[in-house]
């Protein structure tokens, strides 16, 4: 099968990859399309000294469910459209984490295209069976390639009650910060986006957030005001953790969306004196994400800034890297 | 009046230091006992670039209210034993945090013995009336000094709920740590200290709480083993943060108590990926450190190291800065 590969160097597209050998229990799917995320850029940089194929959000169709018993029972899958969970967790009886139903924290866990196990960008990947969720037909393939960075947001209002008459900040005007604003935004709170580039802050509004250039809100930061019950940091960036820092109201909630690969100064000392509760955030639930999209309640096809073949993979990635581009698909 | 005052260089005990002026809505306060926090020895190493009169952990006597109508108001505290919350608010209208009843996040806010506002090393101090509380007959003038810290603890359970089933590591031996282990002891949980110190173990383990020499942790972390719903961050060293990192488990929390001076690197990849809860926290409420006390729920007595008068304050001071020392009184 096609595949790209990350050989530690640099990606190449394999024409001649291995199919993935049958494991009882998983399913082999066939991917329709994939989208570009920034892990899949980090990766490439070095992030979790990963080698293989990446790629974690997609959308696919099941060919194959491996296990007699575990085929029966999910046989309503075969043939049909699906999303994926990307943390394939344990299950052994004496792992605490599968045991307290964390199966995103399974220390010895796979994660699609990221740890341990090929993903995406690819003509076939494997995942476990309990992973998948059918894709409703109301939702097209562009929009359930989402599904799991939008999942990864509803996350947020998993783990912390965003009162309707909060204030909310998403520090950030990219791919993540667009999602979290929309997620968000479905709590009825105030939002705002704060983000350097006028042309995805504009995409923002489109969907009725509100925005405020970056270098306004550097003004408000001089002039003392800290009003913000929540703010959403979604650059990754030191310097956005620090200006989020400087947001965030005494008792407010600094939300880590971001997996920073370095480590990253903090001033500890004002978490104390405001007693800021910093709240890091991954993976989400993919039921919520699916029920979203479905009821049209998020609108993420204003966020394709293009979509390639899996032959044009390569440019599809160098795209990606460009200042301005939002999401990048590609069909396999 | 004699007074401790630190000039930015050093401390010098002023025995003939201005008594504080009247101020309306304010009480004059005639100190019984202070006790040495470590925020005190920051201060004197510039912490908060303070100058005037160190000291915020006191009991004292109400000597006069300022303000006829207050003076009425407060009748019942005039000539009574008091402990006070050290932050004073401004109470001004236009002032979001005095309005959403945040006083001690109030920007305008000055802090006894550490921000704005003389403290407690002297003969006399002043608070506002409201500030104020009622000690107990049943609470000794020893223990009342530990009502300012043990309401520091309290915060702890008032921002987040300790469930009676979970378990809570308290990294550091020092009075911070013993205070806390006390007081998220009374919820019932599995609470084990860790500290480097033998003598200081053995106090917490007179009261109840398991202990484990700093060095076995560090194998534990070596193993892996990461399963503490809340870890309790006392030493306030950026090694300290960085085991506790280490030990809470994914979707854990951990607990800031420590004022750190300095800016500290924090791994924010792994608060992302394992999805910890940073929580800052700072002063607390009194009256839950009051009804403990006098209900003899925690015993603060055996975290007395030494006591000495106002005059022997410069002794008492190097001797606080001893290893091995928990708290020391001054006597006024």
């Amino acid at each position: 099968m096609r595949a790209l590969v990350y050989n530690g160097t640099k990606l190449v597209l394999d024409q001649n990859y291995l199919l993935p050998s049958p494991v009882e229990g998983e399913a082999l799917i066939r991917v329709l399309q994939v989208g570009i995320c920034n892990t899949d850029l980090e990766i490439i940089r070095g992030y979790m000294d990963f080698r293989g194929v990446p790629g974690h959000e997609f959308v696919g169709v099941v060919e194959e469910i491996y296990g007699k018993q575990v085929r029966e029972q999910y046989s309503h899958l075969l043939a049909k459209r699906i999303v994926g969970d990307i943390n394939a967790a344990c299950h052994r009886p004496d792992c605490s984490y599968c045991k307290h139903n964390m199966p995103t924290h399974c220390p010895n866990r796979t994660t699609l295209g990221i740890a341990k196990r090929d993903g995406a960008f690819a003509d076939y990947l494997m995942l476990p069976v309990e992973n998948l969720h059918p894709v409703p037909d109301n939702v097209s393939d562009e929009e359930a390639v989402f599904v799991e960075p939008l999942a990864a947001n509803f996350e947020i209002l998993e783990q912390v009650h965003i009162q309707p008459t909060e204030s909310v900040l998403v520090l950030g005007d990219g791919k993540m910060g667009q999602l979290a604003a929309q997620v968000l935004a479905l709590s009825a709170c105030s939002i705002t986006m704060v983000g350097k580039h006028e042309e995805k802050l504009a995409v923002a509004e489109k969907y009725g957030v509100a925005t405020h250039p970056l270098k306004d809100i550097e003004q408000l930061v001089a002039a003392g005001e800290r009003r913000i019950d929540h703010v959403v940091e979604c650059t990754g960036s030191a310097q956005g953790i620090e200006l989020a820092l400087h947001l965030v109201r005494p008792r407010g909630t600094l939300h880590l969306k971001s997996t920073v690969a370095d480590k990253t100064t903090l001033n500890l000392a004002s978490i104390v004196v405001d007693e800021i509760r910093v709240q890091g955030s991954r993976c989400g639930p993919f039921v919520p994400a699916l029920r979203a999209l479905s009821q049209k309640r998020v609108e993420v096809r204003p966020l394709i800034s293009a979509s390639y073949t899996l032959d044009e993979v390569l440019t599809a990635f160098e795209y990606a890297e460009q200042k301005g581009v939002l999401k990048v698909l590609v069909r396999i």
